[in-house]
């Protein structure tokens, strides 16, 4: 192993170390993997974002799209580091100007999410961010979205997943990429 | 006026330009100041948060808490650049683990806002992000969070104020620092 692989991997102990496991949230049964307790930790959380930001920078990344809200937390900071946009994709009615919307079937309910006309240019490379993907409801969605603004959906990113996405798995023809298996 | 004042001022006048005014959102009347075309522009968006990192940069801040969800677009980076950790105060029913809640009243409804138990420690020093005050509500219930738990708020700073806060203006005893007017 090299002393780079090494390291990568130390940073990702940290970073699963740091998350919590909340039993029951939202509802009995579910077991909700909270990133709280990482962001209390600034060494950790910037670990976890220069993971993301070394593996897209030199990938012609133009725009950030973040997962309302806890997309927000790390997709703006990734987004500033490779010189890129953000594009906030947000629950309904909670964007002031014209959206496009695709709704989606969550693991508790269902639910949609909104992205402004005009965010993303036709071919610009995107990126995807969002803490956890669990059935990938949410990022398909996002991938809709953004391919029916003509993007190019590069890769979806997510800190945390169920242990079939660390594998590498693909959403709508999209690869993802996971740092952390999900504890469940 | 010195060059380094010069440079903020240009600073700031692009970041007022690439704010948006969406009028009647969320209801008839409300003149709606929409950040989102601001993370349009990375080099703007940069400015922004530069301006809030060069000003804490050296008062020994150990916590920025920002206000869901548009202070998640904010602080983060902001919490990275100095080493900080990030506490997000969020909407009620949110945060998985334990908390403390504080409601207060908006322009257009009431709410609350939840902080979770342990995140800040007694005496550090916090600062609160977001995008806007206007009533400075949200501000006040943010501040009584932070101070219920024994913290030190430094300042609140948000983007865009009303008039009124440009000049320097108090919350609950606490400066609140404002980058641009709000339009109305």
């Amino acid at each position: 192993m090299l002393d780079e692989e090494k390291g990568v991997d130390a940073r990702l102990q940290a970073i699963k170390a740091a998350i919590r496991v909340v039993p029951h949230f939202p509802k009995p049964g579910i077991m909700f993997n909270d990133i709280t307790t990482l962001l209390l930790r600034p060494k950790v959380f910037k670990d976890a974002v220069e993971i993301f930001v070394d593996r897209y920078r030199d990938m012609s990344i133009s725009a950030v799209a973040g997962v309302e809200a806890r997309g927000f937390i790390f997709g703006p900071s990734i987004a500033l580091a490779l010189g890129a946009k953000f594009i906030p994709l947000r629950k309904p009615k909670k964007l002031p100007g014209e959206v496009i919307s695709e709704s989606y079937v969550l693991e508790y309910g269902t639910d949609s999410l909104e992205m402004h006309v005009g965010a993303v240019q036709p071919g610009e490379r995107v990126i995807v961010i969002d803490d956890l993907v669990a059935t990938g409801g949410t990022l398909c969605a996002a991938i809709k979205l953004l391919e029916r603004a003509s993007a190019d959906v590069v890769e979806c990113a997510c800190l945390i997943g169920l242990p079939k996405f660390k594998g590498g798995c693909w959403l709508n023809g999209k690869p993802v990429f996971v740092l952390v298996d999900c504890r469940q």
